[in-house]
């Protein structure tokens, strides 16, 4: 293992003690499907999940939370005011939000959400391909109609450059999900390997991974790109850990779980597998 | 084994088949209780699942998917528009749509939904007998109050000949689950005997079926009541291996979810046990 | 064991026994992140769950429930009124009725809702020392605005305190969760110390267990304090049996259901471990 895997196991460690000590609150607003991993993954690597909507209850307790992850997952006109207010209060009060633009193209109204949700400044965006070049497109030319013509640009484009795009228009770190998760602020570009197929065969492991990244960057506000990929790299050692004993999709989810809850130091030395691509 | 049977396991492989080469979407507009054991159902099949609800986004996104699963579990007024308008858009463009009348007499709310959406002509619906006597009697006596009496109802009606009358009615394929699934097409009646009797003590493993029935009418949309009955085979199948190593409810739906994506060509030939009820 | 022990695990053997012969029918209005898991701890116990919320519904379906569970966990201005209006069918038709006030101190509108909730008179409350502690200063002081400062009044007020104090002001039993778990109704306080701490680990064991009460209450509803007791002790020692196979929080999530569908006589004998507090 070279020295630069070495910093990143030894990083990734160093939060997740962190979280394990700080039990960190992360209010999520989040879709109807992920919300029982989501929560089980946070309590698991040790945070404190909140799954709060009510536009009412936002002034109330947004501020008390040390992170909010959005994810528009099964959005509908009555929750965007909710993740739209609590964005805001996070801004002012500068707590670190992550987004989730499950689908971003799935329709006008999700497109149009995602986008207004951009504009309010997430600290982290994490998608997959299709998400992140649509978003980084639309950014770049914002009167196109990027929810059109979404698969033809996957081929004139690639990710790397899409989420470099995003990352600069946008000011967050974003993630691109794939065979090779890729991170980057702009300027920097990391790639995080860790994880395993099958993952892609349980619902909701993005969204958990993306709420698993605002645990991460609420307890290292300052270094968003670290906590994201340290997050990332937790995620993906638990699953291959959690692989060595599944059989199939629903009890890799469960080892998953299992190993996440007991990830130790020597777990995250010899496996953590994070490069940088430039 | 017969022959019969033997054409059966080989249709139902053929389809798991198709539905694993093919990935299809299908859109689901399901109760909250079920959204993530039919995702992972789907998923663990082969299939691509999208739990979208939202009115907005209907007209982008379902023209896309290649069936569209309603399931009125969790129902509420704000709800069955877009189940409604979604179905619509399913008959204009002849993508097949599914139906789970879940507990359809609880209300006479819900059964006024459930009356509305089967005169959207779903493709197939699926429920238990209660469900499907009642609606069978509204089909037949529409001005009648079919939510009063149903347990009474019971006891002078046959399930095989409400699923025929149903079938005939609505122009669906109706199937009936129970000890021995029925399914029928007003015309032929066939029995699905797979499926072991713990599987009714896990949460929406009924849901997960009619969203996997969705996914097999996707790839064999001419011969709807094949795929239904080899959806139930498969699901069914998927139980008895699973049960082989449960302990308990819990572990049966782990190991169900498993077994589904492992599951071969021998395990279905060995198994599937489909008669021709007349 | 003292004789007492043997009371109370007898008394627990029964009213499991009753519930499993006689599967009364529950509403859960629950949260989101907990349907899945209150549905499938249900089913094992050998109750049937309905999850139904519309305000629609509840005329025609609540007075055919045997026990109503009322979660505020993701409440919202929608489901409030539903929550309401089927909490008062209960009290008319004098059917048990059961609260668990999640995150009573969240915001101003989730604490008022929850005070308006216990006006509707529950046969049971069931939350943590923070929930229970500040709604039951509410209930000594209504005019105070116990939604602040919450984390001082730990200090200040002792849980069972609390606990009796809630139970006098409100009618209801209240349930106390934590290392031991306190009932009472005002004058018995009654010890439940059954369940292991990774049982926090796990989202909605609280919501699961309140709904498992509601249950019990449902099949003893003259003696609301016993049935709880008895819950409260069958879900630890299912947790305890299932810790004995798990590897983490997932996997004893999985073996708890799994124990709860099978523990028996013995199991309850030799595991069940209640005190009188006074």
């Amino acid at each position: 293992m070279d020295s630069n895997q070495t910093q990143w196991a030894s990083k990734a460690w160093h939060l997740l003690s962190l979280l394990r000590a700080q039990s960190p609150l992360i209010q999520c607003i989040t879709n109807f499907v992920s919300m029982d991993i989501v929560a089980n993954t946070l309590l698991s690597a040790g945070a404190s999940p909140a799954m709060l909507h009510a536009v009412q209850e936002l002034p109330d307790f947004t501020p008390r939370a040390a992170a909010l992850c959005v994810n528009v997952g099964t959005l509908s006109p009555s929750w965007l005011p909710a993740m739209k207010a609590a964005a805001q209060i996070c801004n002012t009060l500068r707590t670190p939000w992550v987004l989730d633009p499950v689908a971003a193209s799935a329709s006008a109204f999700r497109f149009e959400a995602c986008q207004e949700l951009l504009r309010l400044r997430p600290t982290v965006v994490r998608g997959n391909a299709s998400e992140i070049i649509a978003l980084s497109l639309a950014s770049a030319e914002p009167h196109a109609n990027a929810s059109k013509g979404v698969d033809s640009v996957h081929e004139s484009m690639d990710a790397v450059e899409a989420a470099k795009l995003l990352a600069q228009t946008s000011g967050a770190v974003v993630a691109v999900s794939g065979a090779t998760d890729i991170v980057t602020d702009g300027n920097r570009v990391v790639g995080a390997h860790n994880g395993v197929a099958m993952m892609q065969k349980i619902t909701a492991t993005g969204c958990s991974v993306t709420a698993l990244i605002a645990a991460f960057v609420a307890v290292d506000k300052n270094h968003a790109l670290d906590a994201t990929v340290s997050a990332l790299a937790v995620f993906g050692v638990a699953g291959e850990l959690g692989m060595k004993m599944a059989k199939g999709p629903a009890s890799l989810r469960m080892h998953l779980i299992d190993a996440l809850y007991g990830l130790d130091e020597a777990a995250l030395n010899s496996h953590v597998n994070i490069t940088s691509l430039c």
